[in-house]
């Protein structure tokens, strides 16, 4: 186990300003970077990270330790940002999502949670119990397995430009 | 194909922020942010890059442009790092990065390439022969591939601390 709450914070601190820096003022097209067909472009990944701080991530830790006796999280949309955030531009989303970490982060540090508060369990609608410390887990390496997609398809974007390069580019070979 | 050299070097300014804005002043331990034994931790990947900088994409683009009648690259050590940037913390390393970025995009723009010699072609010592376009495109997506190891290696970091989580996220089922 490596989680320490304190490291999390400031990863999820951290990877507003991250996706910043790839993306704000691109040249880049989103649309276009995408892994083929029925796959998720750039913008589709800043939409969902907003999603998620909207209705996943706090909501889910309110209701572990809140005062409602049902700790049965609402299910949530993994593909609600296809309609939500398809008028918005790169930058508009990137400082939404910005926005809106740093309210998620001052409402978790608001809380001041100690080891007992990080045992508290919900209940996942598929997986069922977890607890909030698992919550806050992949609340953080959500960020980052998303940089990993986002990373990945901006490279199989170029695939066909590196050449013979390809062979030594393990995610074109995959 | 998708390279535009003046989007190529939009992404090469851009990536030493990207890792700045994730590893600057952490509280990581990256020599523990690896895949397991025998694979690249966090300071392993920034050595690597700044190796590349020094020794890879410039100083083989100098070969295809310059005088000299031998086009053949001189082989790139990709362990290098291993000895060469021991001793330097993450925040060192960050600094060079960036700096010899800097470096070798202004020499890159000195440059003023054409189409015409974005097409010439050097020699590569295992690939055989291969364009100035083809080196440049592998560059920019050089740095974009080490995110997307260095993001999975911090998302396994985690892999026990989100419990039932696991199941969803498919860096952690690979």
């Amino acid at each position: 186990m490596n989680f320490n709450l304190n490291q999390s914070i400031e990863i999820l601190e951290r990877t507003p300003k991250v996706y910043e820096s790839l993306l704000k003022d691109s040249i880049y097209d989103l649309e276009k970077i995408n892994e083929g067909d029925g796959t998720w472009n750039g913008y589709n990944i800043i939409g969902h990270l907003i999603h998620g701080e909207k209705t996943d991530w706090i909501p889910r830790a309110e209701i572990i330790l809140g005062n409602n006796e049902s700790k049965i999280f609402e299910p949530y949309d993994r593909f609600a940002q296809e309609e939500l955030y398809a008028t918005q531009n790169t930058n508009e989303l990137l400082i939404e999502f910005k926005t809106l970490r740093k309210q998620n982060i001052e409402k978790l540090l608001s809380w001041n949670l100690q080891e007992f508060d990080l045992q508290r369990e919900g209940i996942h609608p598929d997986l069922g119990i977890v607890t909030l410390k698992q919550l806050i887990a992949t609340w953080t390496i959500h960020d980052l397995a998303h940089l990993n997609q986002l990373s990945r398809a901006i490279v199989k974007y170029f695939s066909e430009d590196v050449g013979p390069w390809k062979k030594y580019t393990r995610l074109l070979n995959e």
